[in-house]
């Protein structure tokens, strides 16, 4: 039920025709009453045109509703492309007789082709009919293009309810700025008396470090969002910035983030094991995800994963290439409880403990840089046949 | 022949031992008589310990011989790595009768492990012995590791001859400081009569933009180095830093490196097909290699060029993520002949003729962010099954 699971959202999600496959592939959320919101949108050059028309609606402050369609995302298509997501949002507003500028437009898939708005067209009816409270398991499938299955969240803070769902599999690796993220697409809800305001610190503090600390093939998309709506459904107090209950609310967002961004990168194409890299002593945040995802956007590491070969010259290598300056000296990691780099070298022979580690279906590599208080957790997967063989023949 | 092939330099290559399979893994490079030198290294954080000894070295501007092994990399191995790269070049000094501070020292192979000194002093007297005025074919052998065949090239310029070899097939994506680049070894000989200061130069601006532009995984190593050495014997007036001479021996030692670079990707773990990206238009040339080494380090690319599948929007999405500022509605991009970027947009079907490009054995694909003067051409290659197999059981 993920994001109808706060009070006063709907949600439906039906097979449209976007997909050749007939699988559903057409989604609406919608707010009872007018939602705060505040998103995290790609830095890709080439943002897709849904990306732009929701990042200048987002500063508003106010959504009402979101319109999803799987199979084009809507992306190299030019001002013909922006026209299309602005029509979408209008014929979204139409249907379910809300102000189309508060209709926010998400699109994933193939990126090139149109959006055929004659399925937009013919869907909408029964879409806009069909959304309701108990909605979101449909939403969620109705989202996914090469996922295997649909991910969500949900979870309280006080009486406050916090829901979300996401897709993607692949072109993940999202570099986020916090006013437009990848073909990842994050949909967060909480009924909490959210201010606008408050949403926005939410979304750069505790929503967009997760998700700029996912990767699966380090490809930030065209196409990354994330959204997170508050109506306020749950009742009490206004939650504004700054504030003690902006904290607990982010940090109850944040959980549901980190739920959803395991699932992402267990979920991923060709994906048979994930890797969790916590690395502390960094200078900063910002300098200990590089470093993370370093390691696990590593495609040596990535196929010694696959393998479950334990080479932690290739780990050693990889925290190197990062970039952040560190004392090489003064680094440890540990795979499991084995530690694979000591002080900046590298044990001779190799434990025998240490391919016991990377055979488990979860790895957890944790990296000490011993040179400031900077912690963060990314999460990756392996580098399998599967993953060519999705990636060879995606179009064709 | 190779680095062999200017006058006055001698090579050898043997099997010592430091390679389990029993092929060659130990090459002598020798100079007649001292040479200017001058080197790039990987700025991967944890530089191997030759890497460190040598990068002293080059600061010197002379050496006379180089010795190299192949099977253990002497990176994370601490202070007694530095020791064991320290011995190397004595013992190496001593069997050449030639002073050991003038002796550079390589190894390539797995991150960890010490180096066998035992098998460099077994080695040694049989290697010294074997130098010979045509063992740059031997030499190139021995320095490779998942490589299939040696790279090799020579060319002139006037009198002057050129050579290089190259090994390197897997953790490559050079980011080389030119004091200092991956476990891409590049060495490159010349008799022209130039000072150390000259082919400082030419390694700045000739030999490292060219090897920085060459990707396999983005992974630079710890042990990446290219080294120059040019020992006069080809006689003529001295060729000295910023004149004309000095360019004209640069370009072609550049001409020798981008033979040497197609060689690499064509050989890379796994390759079945070279991507060459051609961009224009950039502000300056850091800005056009980096637009092109986001195509050409994309997994997503990498697999659509395994497959053969033309899809321009991975294209697109590579450009738009490589951080470089431009306008993302005047870049167009042709594959081949057929323009799969236009002004922004991706075309409405594809070409069909973009299959035909993408089916090729190399593939090329030119960028124009029509803004501004910058350009450059990088170098990579699919990402294929026979990749992931290497790779998963790399040390196992």
């Amino acid at each position: 039920v993920s994001v109808t699971f706060p009070r006063g959202f709907l949600a439906s999600g039906i097979t449209a025709g976007f997909k050749a496959s007939g699988r559903p592939d057409f989604g609406l959320l919608v707010s009872e009453g007018d939602a705060a919101v505040a998103g995290a949108f790609t830095t890709n050059a080439f943002p897709a045109a849904p990306v732009q028309l929701d990042r200048r609606r987002v500063e508003g402050g106010v959504a009402r509703a979101v319109v999803v369609n799987s199979g084009q995302a809507n992306a190299g298509t030019g001002d013909a492309g922006l026209e299309d997501a602005s029509s979408m949002a209008v014929m979204t507003g139409s249907a379910l007789e809300v102000d189309p500028a508060a209709v926010l437009v998400c699109s994933t898939g193939v990126i090139g082709p149109r959006i055929p708005l004659e399925l937009v067209d013919t869907a909408l009816p029964k879409a806009a009919a069909g959304v309701r409270n108990d909605g979101g398991d449909d939403f969620a499938e109705a989202i996914l293009t090469t996922d295997r299955r649909a991910k969500q969240a949900q979870t309280t803070a006080g009486t406050w309810r916090v829901g979300g769902c996401a897709k993607g599999a692949g072109m993940i690796g999202p570099r986020l700025a916090t006013h437009g993220l990848a073909t990842l697409l994050v949909f967060l809800t909480t009924d909490a008396p959210a201010s606008a305001a408050a949403l926005r610190e939410i979304v750069r503090d505790f929503a967009a470090p997760v998700w700029n600390g996912v990767t699966v093939d380090a490809c930030p998309s065209t196409n990354d969002t994330v959204l997170l709506l508050a109506n306020g459904a749950g009742g009490g107090p206004a939650v504004e910035a700054g504030t003690a209950e902006a904290r607990t609310l982010g940090e109850t967002v944040g959980a549901a983030c980190d739920d959803l961004a395991r699932q992402v990168v267990a979920d991923a194409e060709g994906s048979s094991k994930t890797l969790v890299v916590q690395v502390n002593g960094a200078s900063d945040r910002e300098s200990a995800r590089s470093v993370g995802l370093a390691v696990a956007s590593s495609p040596l590491v990535k196929t010694a994963l696959f393998g479950g070969d334990p080479n932690p010259g290739r780990f050693l290598q990889a925290i190197g290439a990062s970039g952040v300056p560190f004392d090489a000296s003064a680094v440890t990691a540990w795979l499991g409880d084995v530690a694979v780099v000591d002080r900046g070298t590298v044990p001779d022979p190799v434990p025998s403990a240490a391919a016991d580690a990377m055979a488990a279906r979860e790895v957890v590599l944790r990296i000490d840089l011993n040179g400031g208080p900077g912690a963060a957790t990314v999460f990756g997967c392996d580098l399998s046949h599967d993953y060519v063989d999705i990636n060879s023949r995606y179009t064709t």
